[in-house]
């Protein structure tokens, strides 16, 4: 099915990103993964490229695409070499921004912006926590007032950027009596006392992407640092909540499909008792069926897109995009390491890779479980 | 998802439909499962109303709509009601128009269209056989030329409208040794002698159609009574597939849609162990999964239809709309019933005869296998 | 694999209960399906081949074989012919069986199991109601205690044998206040005053069998006619789960085995496009897993059997049986019904009778949700 | 349900075994996994303890239990642990010793049996070729007579134990007109001339085996060597697929079974939302599946194992029980890693191990594809 969610001036930023991967990213994916880390010279390139300010003003050195259609394209290029360039990309520019823009002072974007931009200050989000998982009424990480200052306490767990982050976003609870309307918003330099990094987390995949635990202890925070209002942080999280589960949706079935590309040429190639593979007719079906699933999400998801560009996508439709999407790759990568035999077991091979890379997307950022729930409940149960 | 699909004409259109459904045809639903068989009055008024010649020429006594999303509001308003209904009507006013508007001479024309707008000539179209099931490659009907006519002899099943039917459209084989390349079409009225049908077919549902085998023995049929072009009739079929699959799959969702609705608000009424049993986490995940299933497959179909309005539909992204949305339905009706607890197997419940009803989507009109074989070639598999 | 269960008694009486089907049922099925009702005649005639009292002590009319691996042979020849026999039987001699035999005084043994044994007083259980599915704390039908005369009211639904039973085990609350603990069970007789049936269901499938309603008004029942201790019903239910569960999940494999092994046949006999459909290599890959996913769930459903027969099959492993084999049935019976095609959805075709008469098995005797729910609390949870 | 399978004495040999791997295995399994080897001390010790020669005759090292079952708890026992040690346990002790046990000459079991039996001589089996996969009738290895010699040229892939194995089995093809009847299999000593190993491959689980690839140029093989009969080496093969089978299947039951245990008891303890999270309904239920699942295969995997036992297993039923249990392993411990949340991603977590380390079941060892395709020829199809 031909998509028609993309114009000619899509097409033209998808090259410019393309070309940017295939010169500067893909020749050293090896050392990104042998160092468990996106080195800052990435950012610092994505940078001068414009890809970190698609959500941010020119004046504060951002292109204000003001299209959501950008960041699609260039998440899913980004997504088509791997699960952790969209994750690592996507923390900092397409779900810190909106905080960063949109609940700032003045003060604040001149402090962060223009280095959020030129990938100078690299961000990262703390929500999760080792007890609470998704549960953000269960928040255990505190700021208590003193002075003018704010005394954090509490540790994050599962943070994507969080050995490399220059500034991280964090909840915490500042009037605890008021549950999950007690919660503020704090952006924390990692230079500050009392803010440590735990090793980098040792994952089933997404070698490239650094996630890591932050505790804080004592941590003092000026005023300043306060992003939105005092104890408004919940509602400040679930106002981005689509566009952070959109971003998953989109990168979830790029993926997918770029594999499953590579797995149908790769089935036409080998060959085995005489014949190629995918000729074989069990594997014929199968591929047909992925990739009618494929299509059939791709209406949905870009549907969606095109819904977020004009500012109508519901929270309750990007969790269907997001679970459904997590759900077909999953489906979809097993059955691509199945038809690539032994190799598929072997990570030299992409697509081992890929199904090790993408089993989280089945649960962080609200789990599978958790978006159903949600459905459900705006189904009035 | 809110739908972009329609504009206000489509909705007035729609209201129209169920206006003429509500007041005509619900209630007396039972009469027609009673009679095997939708009544002629159904077709006489559906003519007045203008449902019957979407595909017709005006000077022909039809309107021409030219926009295929018409049909499409039409068949989801039907297939809301049942399954008999949109497969009766579009076989007749879906699937057998085009033939006899884009195929015919100006006589033919003449001869039957207004009469086919009007209700007072209702169609059907022959190719299954009993032998032969999808493979047109074995048809064994044939045609032999004697003077000006040809003298058919053959039989056809599964031939839905086939016990009312005044007019049939039959694919038989004029030259044996062409293979595909050596069908014909012919239009045969019910009349001629030595057409034949069996007995009304005892289905597993759609009790209100009629479905039955038409015989043909040594059927005497003028050169006039050819539609399209002598041996052309596989050329023919395959040009006209994109449409039949389609309205397949708008009426598979709208079906499996409509009955999902209700089983939505028959889990928020029906109380055990003290809650609604919507509100088990178990089914409330579960309605969660398949709502998110019906609007994923709907913005593809929704895609097909739109693409299909712009004469831009390919038979193969149509084949994936038909086996996908059969397989969906399938799925989501399962669940239904099985939400209905012990009324789901009692036939005064809606969602049993739906159940009955649906499960003939994965075999008719091409099964899901050769959905599957197809788009598997289309891959290069 | 090669089954390890029965012996050569066992065999031997298979076959004196498979020519009893041959000769004495199986000419009669479609009289069976148009009268909804499988007749006395049926009822007398396996009482003299004494397959009513295989639970019952030679005394009374029975053979108290004491192996419940004859009632297995037994339900599974009733399986192999369709799932209404099986079901219908099962009731009587399975189920209610127990009750009248281990709960019951001399005197009501002899009042009763003769005409039990001799099929002259055909059984049914009453347990569900129209409100309350499987939640037995709900009970409504009560039981008022009038001199020496209980006073019963209420209605029960789903009533297998309820349209020709004679006499019917019925659950009603004795003690309001005392919730499950104060439900006794009466044996009713159908001849009494204030008993009445609604009208044979229209059921999905299972058209022979007679389920039916039952109403209960002011029916009076002397205080001989309680099966077991007053108030004591919960526990006795509780204590014949295993049995009944059982009988499900051998019916269930029984049946779903038999159609396909038919539709094995059917795929070598049945050619397309030049082939047996069976050696097309999707259909051929569907079946070995078929085969595989019976005989996996046989190797089960015997250890049950053969448990059972020692008194030691646990209600939850019994749980497990009926289940997923109804699980399987489903799933095994959908694919039977693919692979005819479009004779698949005709009810002169044995697979398309099947297919509706087992959607039933997910739901009745405890749905699957019901199961899993019982199967969670034994896991601890 | 209770298992039967074994006796005291079995569970006396599972005692031992238990001990072994925990006093002398467990605490070194993370310098296996860093070392991607299993040490030449573990087969030693194994060796002591008589683990190696379970199908060796006494006069030879062995212990010949000639009970099946003794294997069928050793790799339970070893699975319990994790996948790699069964694997490579089984090559040796389950796969190879049958070939040297059952075709070798006496001066050939003198040989090689003690050592085999001691550890001191390490096996593997070369089948598998790069261009090949499953296909032996594409076996491209060759062995040429040279005089007395025999000179081996080819390469072997996906050798499990092939960088440390003393000695290899390898298939290679001896009269290439004959295709598989032309086979013939060599023991090969890894320090002859012409053998090499490639570097240890990078799979996606598993890391405590040693895997590799194996190339053979020009070397020289005494006639010694030849294992059972010239050009035999097919039918040799066939024979002990049922052994090679049947172990795969208990070692994928047991490891599930053994993740399952520790999942059910992680969703007891770990608390969200204010509960257990198996307390949730979804989990709960989805827990009751996998569970039923679990049980039900075993049931079939004992049959297998007892038929075993007795000589009686064959081919196809073993063959039915390693697609089987692969499949079930893999829809267990994915589930399994969505009930951990974002620690199911942790490699620290056992249950990301496990999943990663039991992907290659479907595909190793005959994939599911494979089994699925002889199943249906036995089938007649």
């Amino acid at each position: 099915m031909k998509r028609t969610l993309y114009d000619a001036d899509h097409e033209s930023f998808r090259s410019s990103v393309r070309e940017f991967l295939e010169r500067q990213v893909i020749p050293h994916l090896d050392a990104y993964a042998e160092a468990k880390a996106i080195p800052r010279d990435f950012w610092i390139e994505a940078g001068k490229q414009g890809f970190l300010g698609l959500e941010v003003p020119e004046q504060y050195g951002g292109s204000e695409a003001g299209d959501y259609r950008f960041n699609a394209v260039l998440t899913e290029e980004l997504a088509k070499v791997n699960m952790a360039l969209p994750s690592c990309l996507g923390i900092h520019a397409d779900i810190v921004a909106p905080y960063l823009v949109h609940l700032t002072t003045d003060e604040q974007k001149q402090r962060w912006l223009p280095g959020f931009c030129s990938g100078e200050l690299l961000t990262a989000i703390g929500m999760t926590e080792p007890s609470g998982g998704s549960d953000l009424a269960a928040l255990k990480t505190t700021a208590v007032k003193d002075g003018d200052d704010w005394v954090l306490n509490g540790s994050k767990t599962f943070i994507t950027n969080g050995y490399s982050a220059d500034l991280v976003l964090v909840a915490a609870r500042t009037s605890p009596e008021k549950k999950a309307r007690g919660i503020t918003l704090f952006a924390v330099e990692s230079t500050r006392e009392g803010f440590s990094r735990g090793r980098k987390l040792d994952k089933v995949g997404q070698d490239e992407s650094d996630t890591a635990e932050l505790s804080f202890t004592d941590v003092r925070v000026p005023s300043e640092n306060i992003v939105g209002e005092l104890d408004h942080g919940f509602i400040h999280m679930m106002t981005w909540l689509p566009q952070e589960r959109l971003g998953s949706a989109v990168t979830n079935l790029a993926h997918a499909r770029q594999i499953l590309d590579e797995t149908l040429a790769y089935t036409k190639d080998r060959k085995a008792f005489g014949q190629s593979i995918g000729q074989f007719q069990h594997n014929k079906f199968l591929l047909a069926d992925l990739f009618t699933r494929v299509e059939v999400t791709q209406a949905y998801v870009d549907q969606c897109v095109a819904a977020h560009a004009e500012g109508d996508l519901t929270p309750i439709d990007a969790a269907k995009a997001k679970w459904w999407t997590a759900q077909v790759q999953s489906e979809v990568l097993d059955h691509c390491v199945q038809l690539h035999g032994g190799y598929g077991f072997m990570n030299e091979y992409r697509v081992a890779r890929a199904w090790r890379d993408a089993r989280v997307t089945k649960i962080w950022a609200g789990s599978n479980e958790i978006m159903k729930e949600l459905i459900g409940r705006d189904l009035g149960l």
